[in-house]
């Protein structure tokens, strides 16, 4: 537990503004982070108090303040409708900018009984993530002794003019005081640890000087400097799973049976992904695999087996200057479908230990957290009803060599050859040792990977619906 | 009305196929403009027809389907809690892009006894503006006698695997047949015109040719071409309304009564803002003024008296380079609030007609025809429950000067002074003109004007606040 730091009590607070304002300007043009505060207390009106001052010392510009646990509008709804930390994620700032989410990730933790040690760490693993990531985290706990809770509501009670900030919150915390003291000392204890972000506990005495602490606080968060965590966070190792199942034996299909057999599997989908079964859940389908590997024209056929309007098709390509300016999971967050929606993904998270470790546009450390990172990422998906196909499409090097060379010929496919894919086939034993790395360490229970032998497309079309259709119906059975 | 192009019955589906393709990728890697595809007619099947012949030649990548009548889902709330013109600006393709919408925005008005001539010639104008900004708008009818609807109907229903296709719409249409096909008579006749884009009406007869006919058109849509509009969008007049109100006489205010009137004011519109009377509206704050006029004092007084959670203060800066890949508009319909909330611009869509105008970014005739776009835009807003104020904040050219001086020698205002601002001193005739061509033509009765004296910067705080809660009192008490 960090304590908030000593401010010299006589400062000056027109100097303390001075230099905030100024960070603030300088932390907006140079953009060296994002900063997330999370303010949370005993009481609502404190949190609120506490971003009063704040907003009252900065330039509400390039500052939003999230109150989530508090609303239930139109945009809430579209967070009930996918995975919890999609909330965060949606409202993440970007680099040079501020966002104040009261309670935050932790609001209904803090209720007694609530939540197992997994989530707090997990909670722990998420904060390191962000913070390596550029995204500073800073938590505020807005203490008070118990007498003083008391106290304190029966002031904003008494008077006609502060009654409303009494929340039904705030009514419950007074009703069950001690429990609610313990599970908060457990949870600030818990998550201060393991490469998270600490917490800071400002005491609400009766001094001004709190706020300035505050201040104080917030001016060092908005100091550059990148974030080196004491101690990687403790990680679960991946859990125990069967190994991956080899390429089917690929036989080849013959024309006419293959489209007897496309159209089968296709009308299976579709009346899957129309089912009530599926009015509650959602599809993400993650493609994998070498250039020329077939993946644009699997992802054709696989697709005219889901309704258009319930789907979208994201190709993967270098991240753009926007999506630099945010964790590098923001951008495929972004596409987490709601329920009864599908997305595919052309290329996904997996670039970062493919394509970006390979061709060095990550740094060692950042491509090797990142394993641990996606089994996170993929847990949070899977834990919360989202449906995860993983498939890698194994083109042998012959085969790929062939098909390259093919390109040229065949008029409506000479666009798709770049000399990029001349280079990455130069690169094919290093991505291979990647590929096998990422199979050893993501391949999970929860979200297996599916390799499909790809040197015969019509068999790998097939082999591809067929998995999909199998996997998405054992899941809609549970 | 035009004809689909008549496309010869023999083409060879391949070569149409590769020069589609071929066309799709060029469009996606040039980004000329970007693609909207309105697909609609009397059977809703015949409309996911259509679609499915459209992805099966094309690349799935990079082209969305969205059926908004039907369905129900968290997204969809969104929308509803905004203007409705926002769930297509939600939408809206980037250049390179292109979106398939089922219905498209004249899914409501092809119900008869629908809508008004006005809000047909409103989507007239609105298609122009997008076609202009960029966004080609493709709009096909798929057409088929009153015969052919009851037949297609009984064969659907007819057989257990395709029943499902038939919607409670469609059981709609066969029961007042001829009052639909007037109705769409009308509308279709009505909105080809005034510079919107044209219908193309495809006759669903049992020719497989009608398909082609409809790759055609999209292949024609993909065209790199700059949208010239044959005439004009015919506009309505701005409304008369009264003169603009001068600044009001700037007497100062004391100190001791600035914080006791901020106070007061901020306390109102604390209440405003969280009455049940809110609760379905919600409101856009939109400040303009030369530079030092004061915009960001103002800003951050006002904001202190609204609840940061309701809150989001937007400053609007050069456009980003994703910006630029859609119509102007579209970067301040994202911040549009939900109801119960509040978004503050600090400069605006008036960019388009002040700085742009004036620095030369915008073509004349760009910038001329936004006056109307603008007109049109605030009442889409307007109609639909945001309460919307307008600020100038007007500095004299002399208090500007000294504001400039004084900037560097306050320490928390130096990072206010860029070279940048002593150029549009320079400037300040021309944009003199501009500012009263914005009056003279945006000055309505829905979205007057508020000119307050800013050379008082307390004077200016208190006038902003208070026109704010009385402009806002009177709109929630309608």
């Amino acid at each position: 537990m960090a304590k908030a730091p000593s401010h010299p009590r006589k400062s000056d607070r027109r100097q303390l503004r001075t230099r905030l304002i100024r960070r603030q300007f300088q932390f907006h043009e140079k953009r060296p982070h994002a900063l997330v505060i999370i303010v949370a207390g005993y009481l609502s009106s404190d949190g609120e108090d506490a971003v009063d001052h704040l907003l009252d010392w900065m330039d509400p510009r390039n500052i939003r303040v999230y109150a989530l646990d508090r609303n239930g509008r139109g945009d809430e709804l579209v967070d009930r409708y996918r995975p919890p930390q999609g909330r965060y994620w949606r409202r993440l700032p970007a680099r040079g900018e501020i966002a104040v989410f009261h309670g935050g990730w932790y609001g209904p933790l803090l209720r007694p009984g609530a939540p197992d040690d997994d989530s707090l760490s997990c909670l722990c693993r998420l904060e390191a993530m962000l913070q390596a990531e550029g995204v500073k985290v800073l938590k505020i706990w807005l203490d008070r002794p118990a007498k003083d809770v008391r106290q304190r509501l029966k002031t904003l009670q008494a008077d006609t003019a502060t009654a409303w900030r009494v929340s039904a919150q705030d009514r419950a915390v007074l009703k069950q005081l001690p429990a609610y003291r313990r599970q908060v000392d457990r949870v600030l204890a818990q998550t201060a640890c393991d490469g998270g972000a600490p917490w800071h506990r400002l005491e609400l005495d009766h001094s001004p000087a709190r706020w300035e602490d505050l201040a104080a606080l917030t001016l060092d968060a908005l100091k550059p400097g990148r974030f080196q965590p004491a101690t990687a966070p403790r990680r679960v190792a991946p859990p125990r799973v069967q190994p991956l199942r080899p390429p089917p034996p690929d036989n080849g299909i013959k024309k006419q049976d293959y489209e007897s057999q496309l159209a089968h599997w296709q009308g299976r989908l579709r009346r899957l992904t129309a089912s009530a079964a599926f009015a509650k859940r959602s599809l993400v389908i993650v493609f994998e695999g070498y250039d020329a590997a077939g993946k644009g024209g699997a992802i054709r056929r696989l697709s005219r087996g889901i309704d258009p309007a319930q789907l979208a098709v994201v190709p993967i390509a270098a991240p753009t200057a926007e999506d630099r300016l945010y964790p590098y999971l923001w951008r495929f967050w972004r596409h987490i479908p709601p329920y009864h929606e599908v997305t595919i993904f052309d290329r996904s998270w997996y670039g970062r230990v493919l394509v970006e470790r390979v061709e060095g546009f990550a740094r060692r450390a950042d491509w090797q957290r990142a394993y641990g990172e996606i089994r996170d990422f993929e847990h949070e998906l899977t834990a919360h009803g989202v449906v995860l196909v993983k498939i890698w499409l194994d083109v042998s090097a012959e085969e790929q060599r062939q098909r390259f060379a093919a390109r040229g010929k065949t008029p409506y496919k000479q666009y798709k050859l770049t000399p990029a894919d001349l280079k990455n086939a130069e690169l094919r034993p290093a991505y291979e040792k990647a590929v096998a790395e990422m199979f050893a360490r993501t391949h999970t229970a929860q979200a297996p990977w599916a390799v499909i032998a790809a040197d015969d497309k019509r068999f790998a079309r097939i082999a591809v619906l067929r998995h999909v259709v199998e996997t998405l119906t054992a899941a809609l059975e549970k």
